[in-house]
């Protein structure tokens, strides 16, 4: 039977092809929403998919779909050690960051993410040192692993196991994973780094701070990973480096698009699937329409900080919950705290939204957002103008995009007022300009070739297919760095070049001194 | 009926669109063949297709399709004049570039490109300065330029009628087109320049003339441009760059894919639609067939050295057909000239064959080509394996690419012996790796998102549809090549370094003096 739908679901897309195995990762949050989605589609395309979930997860549950297999495994941790970790970023990113300087900041970066590594390794632990585990997936015949490399050491099972994989990345800071591991090239000159939050068109200054930005953080990654090196040394017995495994992906999915990113050069195993869990907006339940309905010509207001962030301080709440009052459209707001005591009429809250079916309707203005990727994507797919109160991560970045390009207005979250809020909303709200912009993005997203789901289904299906996708594998991943970047050729260029005008100029200088030598004879003969 | 017909047709792949109005700029060759494909599709999808062809054309006739709007120009050439220019650059790359050294082979190619291009602005000449046929164009409200920019000035149309433009490019030498116009990446460690007929695997003293190439045919290329340059300034009234001209392009459609290229990085603008002209084998005229079937388990071998070379000289076409007779296949050979006394009862001669239909029939065990990228692709498509004999042009390295890639063997046409030939033809039919890699490629052709034609026509839509493709160029664009490569920052980062360190010196040299100082005055005291 499974062959039957395998056959038929395959040949609906792209025509015949076999069913697979797919072995996934684990990941967490956000990151592991949208993983769900291409999942999904891979079940109903009739592979078979296996999930490797830690005991100690946040996100990752058995009972979310019985539709996937999951395959648990151990680790010495619980998942308050998880929770803690993310609080301490958490807290870091959005309360601390802020009084310290661009030092200190690097240096709490590096403890931070060094003890994240730390636990990240757990997990390493948990899969490839539990010879029953690796044995259970060796015999399970997988054709392709499916991984964020946000957590390492996928690509060491895969190593292991033999198989392909490939990655689906957001982003990495400074894009390190895949600058100094896919071979991407990104001059720093017009690719502003991830997290930079600059744009392409960068002043002298701006060059100078993102040029300073890729140092510093290349620096901190290179330092950071020798511990998986050293890691993957002691585990696979030879010398092994992190980087160069992260290079053997086949496919590097990247979950933005040209309606997100500033145009940058890429690689053939790069593809830019951003928006692949967008879809078009459901019918709301009825009392939420009943509500939206009721804002009349004014529209209505979605508000969400996201998965992560449910509750804020009393304060900040109040001061939101009294900006929004003073605006004329319905507002709909995600949030589990308490009521603020300055809530206006117009607003409501609620424990969850449907947040894209919010945003596809005709009467939506704006959408107040923390500037996460799927949240910014589902604004772009439908076209909404955004007021943005980035919090941690890429988000202040994500905000950076959509501001250079017209679509959003970005508020300082531990410094903004009743008034800053108000104006930006009425900003988006009455100046046409961000809707077009919204709209441009919108159209952008929508007229590609290919939808972003089907292009990354496809793409790992044509490497559980073929086996990898070795044929869009750049060769720079064989060469040094000075090799690379041709300093040996410079070099011997250079010293040929230096050799040829020493010999021309000493055989000129010989050849004057001749001259002078048989003058002063003559001179003296005469 | 027009629109009716646009709209269903539009409506059958991507949904719905408007229809527009195309122009096209001239070409020549095999390059105007690969052209009029898209040509034919866009028509087929409704839209209206304009050809500019000047009065002195070699291959481009009104009478090839009336389902083109022809619009005839005056040039100040004859077609003889085409011609002995062609002529002029084949018979030195096919018979007297291998007397001469680098040095002479880089002046003379000079002289011709030189020449060549004293021709090309006299079509030039014909659209731009004919007021009359300007004005035809303005009132004709195209919504996009395509073109072909081996023959300049298509841009400086465009730019004049303000429509955006897009670029069908098989090659530029060593990319010089799309790295110092269209600003591509192309790190010279891993990236072969085209026409040097090296690949991606390049030893030290490889790298070393890959760098020199690119630096050659930089310069030539730049000091060609002057003329061009001097052209648009004259006619725009202002400081007129074509290279910057060229960079304006909304899409760059490149005829060649990741079966044919090395891995490369490219830009978001850059779409890489490969072997768009190739379709499935349509049944054979009976009397090939027959000949054909007459090969029984031995098959068949395709011969053709391209829609350029018709005739060779008595010698060379005996010693080719020598070889032919003594192979056990039976062979059909494309040639205009006298029939060579040689020639074996296996062979035989066809003034044109169905080559696309020889190809893919299940006999065809091998196919000689000149290596033209038209052919190559379609033994690509079909999977046969080639013999090369390359003559001009892109041919040596276009063959160099398939031998690489294991799916070919390449003679040299001046020094090949009757052996050689039969080996070379024994080899690619006997050893199975030849068939196996022409095979591999053949599956990376096919198994693709998109069909290449597909994808052509739907960016010159997208273009149509937005008004360009803005969204896709880099910010690179805009930068001079020392901010381009960091050197400013590099320049100010050094000094701000050499002063910090110069200071920290003086005060520690200071500090030192000071220390002496004090501890001699302490000795004096006591």
């Amino acid at each position: 039977m499974r062959l039957v739908v395998c056959f038929l679901s395959l040949l609906a897309v792209f025509g015949p092809a076999e069913c697979g195995n797919v072995l996934v990762w684990f990941t967490e949050g956000s990151h592991w929403i949208n993983l769900k989605i291409v999942l999904e589609a891979l079940i109903d395309r009739g592979h078979d998919v296996t999930v490797l979930v830690p005991d100690a997860s946040l996100f990752m549950q058995a009972k979310e779909s019985d539709r996937f297999s999951y395959q648990p495994f151990n680790v010495s941790l619980s998942a308050q050690d998880v929770e803690d970790s993310f609080e301490d970023f958490l807290h870091f990113s959005m309360y601390e960051m802020e009084h310290l300087n661009l030092l200190q900041i690097h240096i709490k970066f590096y403890q931070l993410f060094s003890k994240d590594l730390d636990l990240s390794l757990k997990y390493c632990d948990g899969v490839l040192k539990s010879s029953e585990l690796m044995d259970k997936l060796q015999h399970g015949k997988f054709d392709v692993m499916l991984t964020d490399p946000i957590y390492p050491c996928s690509e060491a099972v895969a190593e292991k196991l033999n198989i392909p994989f490939i990655y689906t990345l957001r982003f990495s800071i400074a894009h390190t994973f895949e600058r100094l591991c896919g071979q991407m090239p990104a001059p720093p000159s017009f690719v502003p780094g991830v997290m930079s939050k600059l744009t392409d068109k960068m002043s002298f200054t701006e060059r100078i701070i993102n040029m300073l930005f890729y140092v510093s953080q290349d620096a901190l990654a290179i330092s950071l990973w020798k511990k998986i090196d050293n890691y993957y040394t002691e585990y696979f017995g030879r010398p092994t480096s992190f980087c160069e495994m992260m290079g053997k992906a086949d496919i590097w999915l990247i979950r933005t698009y040209w309606d997100f990113e500033f145009p940058r050069p890429f690689l053939p195993n790069i593809k830019f699937v951003g928006g692949l869990h967008c879809t078009p907006a459901k019918p709301l339940p009825k009392d939420v329409e009943e509500f939206v309905q009721s804002s009349g010509d004014d529209g209505i207001v979605v508000f969400s900080l996201g998965s992560m962030i449910d509750k804020l301080d009393k304060d900040r709440s109040n001061m939101i919950a009294s900006a929004l009052a003073q605006i004329p459209q319905k507002v709909l707001w995600r949030y589990g705290g308490e009521k603020p005591d300055t809530l206006g009429e117009n607003t409501r809250i609620y424990k969850w939204i449907p947040q894209n079916d919010l945003l596809g309707h005709p009467k939506t203005r704006a959408f107040i957002t923390h500037g996460g990727t799927n949240g910014i994507y589902e604004a772009i797919y439908h076209g909404v103008p955004m007021v943005g109160i980035p919090l941690f991560a890429d988000q202040p970045d994500n905000l950076a995009h959509m501001k250079a390009k017209g679509a959003a207005v970005v508020m300082d979250f531990n410094r903004m007022q009743i008034q800053d809020l108000v104006d930006g909303l009425n900003a988006v709200i009455n100046d046409p300009s961000y809707k077009e912009n919204a709209m441009r993005l919108s159209r952008i997203h929508h007229d590609r070739p290919v939808k972003p789901l089907d292009e990354s289904v496809f793409w790992i299906e044509f490497v559980m297919r073929n086996k990898g996708a070795k044929h869009l594998r750049v060769e720079a991943h064989n060469l040094t760095w000075y090799q690379y970047h041709c300093l040996d050729v410079f070099a011997f260029l250079i010293t040929i070049l230096t050799v040829v005008l020493y010999i021309f100029f000493k055989m000129c200088k010989y050849l004057i001194m001749c001259c002078c030598f048989r003058s002063k004879r003559k001179s003296k003969k005469e």
